[in-house]
């Protein structure tokens, strides 16, 4: 296992932990600046946050500072109750795509969707074994084009209290069966073109973690995220903790993740409406760095 | 798949559905009047509620009105950093087993318990293995006596957003391992000691939900619970939603319950800070009697 102790060369950032820091957007361009500032070596931008500084700016400035991505945020949101509206979410996750090979990302992270309009409050309808199927068929379509330009997609299986309205594929297993379906591994020489994005977040409360962890292996494991689970949690979707301050075991899973083969980033995530982003963004890398030191 | 659309002789409330309204604490004995008075033929007490009213009051109140108890609320919280807290756990379990025996309940509801401490916002240790550990233990020892006075013990997995404060056993797959290990079925006509609490709202995302319903049968489906899961989701305890108001396939699910051969009662427990415990109780039983026939 990797010692983090002395350095934070394996330290991402997911630049959600730092974007809307005191009420007030800071800007792509600002949040590379502090990164690179700091040595931070890799960060995960988000689509809207590129669209506004341009794709080409942030590819120079990228390139400027020798800053590189550990996964681009994020394509997916599969289900539609038209025809019309799943054809939508293909177009979109083809030009997720085109921007991720554009920046270099190692992969496009993909929150996968789940039942149609429930993010808005009023669902479409609530058969989630059919958000389930559209998921399946939206990101069988998408691979083809992911195959085209090399550009490989690594599901995240959210947690079960995030099912019905943001990513109705839950669990490490269930993530994986659809990469073994979609992108079958009869060549392990061959790089896949399906894996999985493992945070922490969602999945540290799955008895059967490690060895699905281990079933994924190098191959699969395209991205793996930290933060913490804070007691109590205030807020389904925005009250994560900085590592160290909840419950889950960091040291052990990454020992997991690393023996599976991975070695690549650990990127920090944090939504923290009540806490962190009401933080200087400098601030609170500052601690991303002590932390990565000290607890992942 | 049995009609509830013109009566409700199977509906049971969990009386925490209509304890705490408009902020006053009502009394059980007053609670299963409002049950008797509806027709409501059972109902799920909880131990601070009996133990309020007296033992002995509860159990002539129920015997004078016919209504029986579909479950009793709770045994289980078997985790400690101590073998002294440990100790209390059992021995406390084994009160709850006499209470419930007192009662003429079908079984005793394990809500299992997690990291000790972490509803306290303290966890005294983060190993959620050992904690899962801990609970097998704790299971296995309170078994003995519940074999004993013949008082079946249900497994109630809670979703997995509670598994750090609440319990540890997050999936129906994983409490139907551990009542196949601790009470396994060697001879199918002997009833179960050891089953399930099936809670729509813990389960209902679970890809494997229908094939563990239907793996854990009649013998272990020892009680069935229904509510309803809004969008969004405000609270991680206590904003469930009326049975037809939020997104969870009743119809369906109950279907595959019944197909597994449990014939018993559907369970109405309702935990709402923000907006059922604001009505008045009668008001409440007179909705869930309706939704009760309507969509569960």
């Amino acid at each position: 296992m990797r010692d983090f102790s002395n350095d934070h060369s394996w330290l991402s950032v997911n630049t959600a932990t730092v974007r809307k820091q005191e009420g007030v957007e800071t800007p792509l361009p600002r949040i590379i600046e502090q990164c690179a500032a700091r040595g931070i070596r890799a960060i995960s931008p988000w689509r809207d946050q590129v669209a506004a500084a341009g794709l080409s700016e942030i590819r120079a400035q990228l390139r400027n500072t020798g800053i590189a991505l550990s996964g681009y945020c994020r394509g997916g949101f599969f289900t539609g109750s038209t025809a019309q509206s799943r054809q939508a979410a293909l177009d979109d996750n083809r030009r997720a795509m085109d921007e991720a090979k554009a920046l270099d990302a190692p992969c496009l992270v993909l929150v996968v969707g789940a039942l149609p309009g429930a993010l808005e409050g009023s669902p479409h309808y609530k058969d989630i074994a059919r958000a389930r199927n559209e998921v399946r068929d939206g990101i069988a379509a998408s691979l083809a084009y992911a195959r085209e330009i090399g550009m490989p997609l690594a599901i995240e299986p959210l947690h079960p209290m995030q099912a019905a309205d943001r990513a109705c594929i839950n669990t490490l297993a269930h993530a994986l069966d659809l990469c073994d379906e979609l992108d079958p591994a009869d060549d392990h020489t061959v790089p896949a073109m399906l894996g999985v994005a493992v945070d922490v977040y969602h999945v540290w409360w799955d008895p059967a973690l490690q060895n699905q962890i281990a079933r994924a292996g190098k191959r699969r494991l395209m991205a793996y995220h930290v933060c913490d689970w804070r007691l109590p949690t205030r807020h389904l979707l925005s009250d994560r903790a900085m590592m160290g301050d909840g419950v889950i075991e960091l040291r052990k899973i990454r020992g997991w993740v690393e023996a599976a083969g991975y070695a690549g980033y650990s990127e920090v995530e944090i939504f923290s409406d009540m806490d962190w982003w009401r933080r200087p963004g400098g601030e609170v890398l500052d601690v991303c760095i002590e932390r990565h030191r000290a607890v992942v």
